[in-house]
């Protein structure tokens, strides 16, 4: 059986997630579909509005066959490390081939992009330098440097998130020389950064900030979302009373922070020099992550970079817990979070000539990337009431989920 | 003029203390009372039912002359570096005694039990090592040793918590070679450990108890309170809606600890040997304080103990921020919190010969033992919303309360 991955966040798993899955099925015939998935904290540096338990059954039900976890310490990182951590979690499964949404949805410019990165590196390179000297962010930087080597055109434009991640795929490939063909399947409708939801395919971004504003589910949202995923937020609700988003966290940042020494702070990942600071003048003054976010924000930082360290300061995490990232060939082991029937039997098969262990339970293994993972989730559940978070802690080390199809 | 001095918590200030400062005054004519008084965090590791600057506000509303702030670095902590941290600042203060409350109210016990101590030191010291390897707590190993050398006596009981307190005060005084004399007023109707208000002069424990029970100012509770300390228990009610107590601090204990490592929670104050993972076993499962404190508490731990750790874990206070402590004999600074007419000019005379900087605002002056108060302020406020935080806050860098009797 061959395998086919998808690289996921699923915050929450939307009509788009659907399609993409669809797409990616029908590519590979009956083969398995594999989605590598964030856990509690996700890319942008945000904690996920319902837990992975719950995105990760919504999945299931709507024909993803099997859903990993992407460690913690790759999920709230830049898209190229984010990147690395999937594929080669991807390459520990196996996987034959591995799919993303791009604009265009033909793979050779990205084919093409990179061999054209590798030919101008130097160029691209000082671009981005001289921009990062003039105070620009990196994203920003960036942008400037795909202009100057002709990444920026109609056929193939870096400037898009979608292929910025899609191209990181290609990248951690090519670079790790993993035997995973990388294939993508054309985005319809949504923009990624839509504030609003305008269609049954509506970016997840537009869905959590409906969710959120009227803390119930409304049609509107209904209308984006396939019917597990509308029970997943529902039952997540039912049971904690809770979506989850930055403001549910402020106390415990705020406390946080005020109640470490600057030598502590400047130790924590994401804390660039200098950043330390500004981080206690404003976040004393600030009544909300967003009014700390707003007073934050300068043209270097970008809010995700911010949002990612506020993250890891959250959970605790130090530069020194991410030294081993970029030496990194091979992802230390896998956790498994659920599967349906073809999934397991995928699991089966792979089981035997898996280089790294299959996690089905976290307790079977140690290493220091599940005691961040333990860490994050502590972080995660420290927004809710003793009780549940005592419960929902138990979760964390039970087996994976086996839904049925809805 | 000369000063009397008061070791205080007034957490809160009830009627006994009221009877307490008025016979000071009365002992030495018309000279200053000053009162050095526990900040936010107590003697037995806990937050003060309402902030420092209300209890000081009552207190001189009903004849206290002058308020200082004992350090949170010798406020939570055994009796022994308590009594030096209040006498040391009452030395730089240039006070001439210090009054307490005893069971029997005369001094020369206190004096003659100090000689004995020093007569028959190895006896005791002997028995309470004995006792602690039996797997008994301190309090309880020297219990054993005083009764070995005879200071249980009906006349001088050292088990007696009033009498151990009253102790330390004389054992520092003479240890530190101060020239303040120990003076001891008869404590009248309460016990210490009394958990119910029986009679107008009510133990501040039972006080509390009433208070956060209710939720609410009671009948039962002001019989026992001076008019002011109903005031200050009222207005900081309405103005946060909250009264202190551990429970408040559950979620950011229970989060502190469980991102924290086990090498960095052992560098914590009050976290002996072993003790770490006992922490992390029990702070997992536990729904309340209650509950985890119930699960940590062993033969050899007392409560108490457990608590002062709690505090320090909270605050992030560390072994190495007290290390400074046992070879000091000056403080470093004293922290004005509030005076009357009186207690002003008695600081207008002895500002002149001080030999350590007066505070009448903790920016005007550098030191760690500052950096861990602000730290202990922001643990306390932790548990208000937001902009209440910001407020109380702001109080804390402005001058000393100057308020008028009721």
């Amino acid at each position: 059986m061959n395998a086919t991955g998808l690289v996921v966040e699923y915050n929450p798993f939307h009509n788009g997630h659907a399609y993409h899955a669809q797409q990616a099925k029908e590519q590979i015939g009956n083969d398995c579909t594999i989605a590598v998935m964030s856990g509690n904290f996700l890319q942008r540096g945000e904690p996920s509005i319902i837990d992975k338990w719950h995105r990760a059954e919504a999945a299931l039900r709507e024909g993803v066959d099997l859903v990993v976890e992407l460690p913690y310490v790759f999920a709230v990182q830049n898209s190229d490390l984010f990147a690395k951590g999937a594929l080669l979690t991807l390459d520990a499964l196996g996987t034959d081939a591995v799919c993303f949404g791009s604009e265009q949805g033909s793979i050779a410019p990205f084919l093409e992009g990179y061999d054209a990165m590798e030919q101008y590196k130097d160029l691209y390179e000082e671009t981005v330098r001289n921009q990062l000297d003039k105070g620009l962010s990196f994203p920003e930087a960036s942008r400037y440097g795909y202009e100057q080597i002709g990444l920026t055109s109609d056929e193939f434009d870096l400037r898009k998130p979608n292929n910025i991640l899609g191209f990181g795929y290609v990248k951690a490939i090519k670079d790790l020389h993993l035997s995973i063909k990388p294939t993508t399947v054309q985005r319809i409708h949504n923009d990624y950064h839509d504030e609003e939801i305008r269609h049954t395919i509506a970016s997840a971004t537009s869905i959590r900030k409906e969710l959120l504003q009227a803390g119930t589910m409304t049609q509107r949202a209904k209308s984006a979302l396939p019917e597990s995923s509308v029970h997943a937020l529902q039952s997540y609700r039912e049971r904690t009373s809770c979506w989850h988003s930055w403001e549910h966290y402020f106390p415990f940042l705020q406390y946080r922070i005020l109640t470490m020494s600057v030598d502590e702070l400047s130790e924590i990942a994401g804390v660039e020099e200098g950043l330390q600071h500004r981080i206690y003048e404003t976040i004393r003054i600030a009544d909300s992550f967003e009014e700390w976010m707003t007073a934050m924000k300068t043209k270097r930082y970008t809010r995700t970079r911010l949002q990612r360290m506020a993250t890891h300061v959250l959970t605790h995490t130090k530069k020194e817990d991410l030294l081993s990232l970029q030496q990194l060939n091979e992802v230390p082991y896998v956790r498994i979070l659920g599967m349906n029937a073809l999934g397991k039997s995928y699991m089966r098969q792979v089981k035997k000539e898996a280089s790294v262990p299959l996690l089905t339970q976290p307790q079977q293994f140690e290493h220091s990337y599940l005691t961040i993972e333990e860490r994050a989730m502590d972080a995660y559940l420290s927004s809710l009431p003793p009780s549940l978070r005592k419960e929902r802690r138990k979760r964390e080390f039970q087996p994976p989920i086996l839904p049925k199809k809805m």
